[in-house]
């Protein structure tokens, strides 16, 4: 007889657990039942159709060649039966069935599974706070959300928009709507936008955010929503300061959704998400969950957390299948924490650990390094990439990677995240043979030159400081010689304005009367990415100075406010 | 004492060591001599140059802030000696000495050293056809060749051009004189051009390249250079064609440049190149040697083999200095045979081992698989990228990748790379956390997808069949069932034209008729990008048929004709 799969969820997990047991097992009754209307949601496209990146919002919901992933398209292409409007109620696990209400008339009804699958999701957070009840506190979540702001977007009547967080969903959607012609204020609680990156990284990309108009606030919560006739106004923050706007989305996170689980007495983990072992069952062996609703493995940390992450719902998916149909021959064993966005022309990607991260993690001994250079020779166009390395100090092995820059960001993060799953170690990717050719990368790759830097400060060839350190000492009333090593030119047009002094790289060995006199005084030095910095670096050290230091990263990478 | 450190060669390799050896030691004597007249010519820069993506040759010669790198920046800047238009005519291993020519006095000098670097790059084989020496006639390997042609293509009274050979410099240049409005004629002795590729792929970039107007003819060498008053009119090929042209360019390889070496009693290998030790040390503990001249390790074969690539060049300069300075601390284990270039549209990358070249060097038990999709969701305006994974048969191990296409070749070839320097099999791979957000790419990556493919036909889900085994089973004259399982509109606009059936996939069922009785006949199935293709096989499957095969990467990546 047919084994009778039931996956509960049609967004990205279950649409794709589903496809994927009829490729391995014609045979099989596969039901999907999904509580919403629509199925096979590109729901990380909503940003960008939202922005106007295109318009038609079936492209979200069909498939490559224009035919929309509906019940009829499931029932003739992949003979999967795919119940839409339709919510399971509970899990009789005793006697291997579910009780679905169908949404319309209300009438439940019980079906019988051999395996089930929950590909549930996760739900926006949506805390308490007064008034967020309110019309036009909207969340972009759902294909209806991503509708109801699209037309926010088009209808031009929304001048003033907030964004309450500054996760990767807000920022995306900050650009989309900034697009449209609205003002963005985006509303950050913690003290930096995107807080899988370090403070420094995510502050590069508050400030391109900020050049193109985007007022971003951190430090601050919403304590009220404003309204009038029951429509928003105005979001009141934290300290009481008051944002006039039409329109708020709310992008705080999201939470799996593991009610249904948890009914059904399935173990959850801390993180909230239903566990599962590496085949992707829960403590049910007859059950199986991927997607958003479930907590996976830190292959780094080797901790468990929610990672409500599309690709990875997609790869969960299909191990489900795989031991659904075979018997737990696949493993999905979890996710190195892997994430990218783009924010008008910058792109800002992490991959691994980040510093913070690792110290909260119990990663003390680590070493960092940042490296600024641009993606491609001068001569074919390159524009800046930039790049934080965290790797073990004693082993040497790579622990995370941050870019952000104009530049080709996402290539070097999927090189990174490689070497992660691969294990990998500093002393492996001083050499890497990479596919060069000018239109596509320096000779020494961005990757490769950042890895060059840690090594160079590992082996003690160059000692660094990053710009929040070079900052906090500053903040303090320290005095270092601060020297910055380009050309006139370079600093008329831009400079940190922290007090330093100018000596162009070629010039130094001419100017040592401009150096302090004490060998041991700390010396700061730098350039525009600061490989003239480094060079400067060791002519210093050779001169007898002791206290040298280089600004890793250079004045590109510097977050705070520079000089023009 | 300061240490006497003189590198022969000025290019890449050369003008890296020096550099790295200066920020390691500001006291050590550098002399970098170089016979011709530039220094630290970004030379891969030079198709670019001459293609008009920008004009000025001193871009190829700078720093990134437009300061030349002459002798004046040598010295002034890194306190480097540079001596150009002078040659090293022989080396005293014995004394520790080298004798130098001055090229404008014609003078001998003699120089004495610690440390010696050879870095003496290759040469353009130019072999002794007959007419070579026609005016005309020119490689693309030097700057005056570079400038030389750049004049060629703006003069625009060179209407018609051969390129012979092609191979990666070759190919660019071909697109560079036909951006300046130049006909073109791609001569290639080999059955394909861009030879590190298996035949299919670089087939689809030689569509791509006859697309834009360029005549590509294979299996033909040059026979004779034809020319009046001392000028080139036309080249004669094998079998006594005669293609007009006003202008040929030569670039069928280069050779390294080791007979210094030789002169001087270094061990040389089988490929020519100088022979060195991980440390990128000679047979004389004295001289250390890199890029284009030394011959270096494939880390997958084991083998030695020459491989002039710029990257490899300036990775390998770096490791020597840090060896001269500090005594062999560094090593340079080897590469993996990392290579790309753009193609007008297209980009064409590889690394590792191709099929052909897995099969020459003994790897008899492997397995293929050829995957098409594009680099982005379709809303996000994806572009088609074809990728063919060569794998270990018995551990699965990476092989090889190679990628062609309009999308974002770079990045997956870039990851392909990264994956064989970690020694990643496919199950590590199939799960891959890679930077997800649809500016970048599909949910699943275009490489995780190519990695799925492999798992499914490794695990027997899925049989494969190749274009190139399709095409010689229907040029023996077999007649499998051919099937598209695409819709009537795209069939209508374009098909393979091989005999095949159309029955889109959601029809399959419904129309088993029309599929052959018996059920062990051999069917062969498809669609766009083979993806309903994989669908339709499990449902035939399912019904029965025994003998079901998809064609690899679909109508995309099929190499031959096609029915508009």
């Amino acid at each position: 007889m047919a084994a009778k799969y039931i996956i509960i969820g049609g967004s990205a997990a279950g649409p794709k657990t589903a496809s994927k047991i009829r490729r391995m097992d014609q045979e099989a009754e596969i039901t999907i039942i999904q509580k919403g209307k629509y199925l096979s949601m590109a729901s990380c496209g909503y940003p960008y159709f939202v922005g106007g990146v295109f318009d038609n919002p079936n492209q979200l919901i069909s498939t490559p060649t224009g035919v929309p992933r509906d019940p009829g398209y499931f029932s003739k292409v992949k003979a999967i039966k795919a119940i839409v409007e339709t919510e399971v109620v509970s899990i009789e696990r005793d006697s291997k069935s579910i009780t679905v209400r169908d949404l319309k008339s209300g009438k439940d009804s019980v079906m019988a599974y051999d395996k089930l699958v929950l590909a549930v999701g996760a739900n926006p957070v949506k805390p308490p706070i007064p008034g967020i009840d309110l019309e036009g506190i909207d969340t972009l979540q759902s294909m209806e959300d991503a509708v109801k702001l699209k037309e926010v977007a088009i209808r031009k009547n929304v001048k003033k928009a907030v964004v309450v967080g500054g996760g990767l969903i807000g920022i995306e959607t900050c650009e989309a709507f900034q697009l449209a012609g609205i003002e963005i204020t985006v509303i950050e609680m913690q003290d930096q936008i995107l807080p899988f990156m370090d403070w420094e990284m995510a502050k590069l990309v508050e400030n391109h955010m900020v050049s193109k108009g985007v007022k971003v606030i951190t430090k601050k919560g919403v304590t009220k929503f404003l309204g009038e006739n029951g429509k928003i106004t105005g979001v009141e923050i934290t300290g009481g300061e008051i944002i006039p706007c039409d329109h708020a989305v709310f992008s705080i996170g999201v939470r799996p959704n593991s009610k249904l689980a948890i009914d059904a007495g399935l173990k959850v983990g801390d993180s909230g998400g239903i566990s599962v072992n590496r085949f992707m069952q829960t403590s049910d062996p007859s059950i199986y969950a991927a997607g958003d609703c479930v907590e996976v493995t830190n292959l780094i940390t080797h901790n468990k957390q929610h990672w409500p992450m599309g690709d990875a719902a997609n790869l969960q998916g299909r191990v489900v299948a795989q031991n659904i149909v075979c018997g737990n021959i696949e493993e999905y064993n979890g996710i190195i924490g892997t994430g990218i966005c783009k924010v008008f022309e910058f792109t800002a990607g992490a991959t691994g650990l980040s510093q913070k991260m690792a110290k909260n993690e119990g990663f003390h001994n680590i070493i960092t390094a940042i490296h600024s250079a641009p993606d491609k020779p001068g001569f074919m166009g390159g524009k800046p990439v930039i790049i934080k390395l965290i790797a073990a100090k004693s082993t040497g092995k790579l622990l995370g990677m941050q870019s952000v820059g104009l530049g080709d960001v996402s290539k070097r993060v999927a090189m990174a995240a490689m070497a992660l799953h691969g294990r990998m170690c500093i002393s492996e990717m001083v050499n890497l043979d990479m596919p060069y050719a000018p239109p596509f990368s320096p000779a020494i790759d961005n990757l490769i030159a950042a890895v060059h830097v840690l090594e160079n400060k590992w082996q003690h060839n160059m000692s660094g400081i990053s710009s929040v350190e070079l900052k906090e000492k500053l903040d303090r009333g320290e005095k270092p010689f601060l020297l910055d090593v380009r050309g006139p030119e370079e600093f008329e047009q831009m400079r940190l304005g922290i007090g330093e002094v100018l000596i162009p790289l070629g010039a130094i060995r001419d100017n040592i009367h401009k150096l302090p006199k004490d060998k041991d005084a700390e010396i700061i030095t730098y350039c525009k990415i600061s490989l003239r910095g480094y060079e400067n670096s060791s002519i210093l050290n050779a001169m007898g100075y002791t206290n040298v230091k280089v600004l890793e990263g250079g004045i590109i990478a510097w977050p705070y406010e520079r000089e023009l």
